[in-house]
């Protein structure tokens, strides 16, 4: 990672059942956010549309290149580097939960596609996301002028795997796009972003959308930002807001030499995705 | 697993200076657990010997055979499964952070040797354990009346990798006696537990000492027992206490169908330690 510090800023938004208010709304929070500062912003998942399955039907078949020129142009207005939280992505009849991310001058440097569908049968919480979307195959790292990053989107957080090639393959600071529900976000929204960020000595970012009282699915928000100590920088309640937090890249190495655990992994006991 | 509801018991000691004021106190522990119903009982890291670098080479001088002796004898006197937490064990030169676990017969039927020794410098918390201990190469799993199981130690808590090992070899229980300390507990011993449990969707028992208010090394205490969502069943406070928990090994499938997590690894996309 660079050694400079920079700004990252999580937009946790309302995702609105009308587009064009959702589109607005991004584009003035990540307006907000350079104002502040950010170097860095995160968007929520499934910004763009609203997290049910008859939504994603309507809003795919308009396809994304509406929202991905969107995103592109905000990136380069407010010269962001923008991880654009996720959007029903088509590739002819397939579905993908993508996450796009744009350098500052607009152009994508990454995309990463849910690896891991959102799919239980809990008490109260039933939701079958293989029953729209297709998940894709590739874990995402990626260079920025502020070092190696890495995305993976919501249900991804529950397979430490993932976060453990990610941080292998020098990911410092990973981003997670999310919307966990009145479910499963208290029982462990905040220790899967903690445990990952500290399992990993890395910086993470659980950027969710905030809550939408009385609609089908009502999102946990509590995005936060976490240091390689599994410390929160910053941390949102479930309301609409802008969350800031400065980012020391220089944090990480010092972490890892304080703990040494993921510099210490006992390969010759057990396998270790990378 | 067995279908049987069976009940647990975390000792959750003060360790004392003295060693035979430490061995009457577990044995009264065992046995007050086996009054109150216990099947199986876990003990503290290190429960014998102070956690202190000048006690582990001290009472590693009279050997392991005494306690481990005893540890039997109170397994077989009150009929518990018994997790016997950790001794120094001494093979030739060498020290090893072991936990012995015990059948209701006072059998021997498991070791865990410490496979990740605890080796910080953080603020306020240096420690170096690879200055008296060797570390184990095995992970360990073992068949009881009540089904299958796993130990690890304390720092092994901190390699995601071990656990999830432990639970692909059928562990549908893990024990982890252990001593965070004033440092660590309080920013990692809880979410570590949580997330072990929860990545794996199995049991999960963390066995603390309590804390020793001004001894060289105080210990955080906070044993918790957990179920295979994370969900604690009891959890104690820093004082020395008995904690007990109904485990219904039936849950671990039914965690695992309704959130599945486990038994949805895309080991097409990563490498899983097994």
């Amino acid at each position: 990672m660079s050694d400079k510090k920079f700004t990252l800023a999580v937009c946790q938004l309302r995702t609105e059942t009308v587009y064009e208010e959702t589109m607005e709304k991004a584009e003035r929070m990540l307006r907000e956010a350079a104002d502040s500062g950010a170097d860095v912003a995160v968007l929520p998942e499934m910004f763009s549309c609203p997290y049910d399955r008859q939504y994603f039907r309507e809003f795919a078949s308009r396809g994304h290149q509406d929202t991905w020129n969107r995103m592109s142009d905000w990136a380069k207005a407010n010269r962001l580097l923008l991880v654009g939280g996720s959007v029903p992505e088509t590739e002819g009849d397939r579905l993908y939960n993508s996450c796009f991310v744009f350098d500052a001058e607009g152009r994508q440097i990454a995309r990463h596609r849910k690896i891991h569908l959102f799919d239980v049968d809990l008490p109260g919480m039933r939701f079958h996301e293989s029953h729209t979307f297709t998940p894709g195959t590739d874990i995402t790292v990626f260079d920025t002028d502020f070092g190696r990053m890495g995305a993976a989107v919501c249900f991804d957080v529950r397979f430490p795997e993932l976060f453990r090639a990610m941080a292998r393959r020098g990911a410092e600071l990973i981003c997670l796009p999310a919307q966990f529900n009145m479910t499963t976000g208290p029982a462990h929204w905040e220790m899967s972003l903690r445990m990952r960020a500290t399992d990993n000595e890395v910086f993470f970012v659980g950027a969710a959308a905030a809550r939408y009282e009385g609609f089908s699915y009502e999102c946990w928000g509590h995005s936060m930002i976490l240091d390689p100590f599994g410390t929160p920088l910053a941390a949102a309640d479930e309301k609409e807001q802008l969350l800031l937090a400065e980012i020391d890249p220089g944090r990480v190495a010092e972490v890892r030499a304080q703990l040494p655990t993921f510099l210490h992994l006992r390969e010759d006991v057990y396998r270790v995705a990378d």
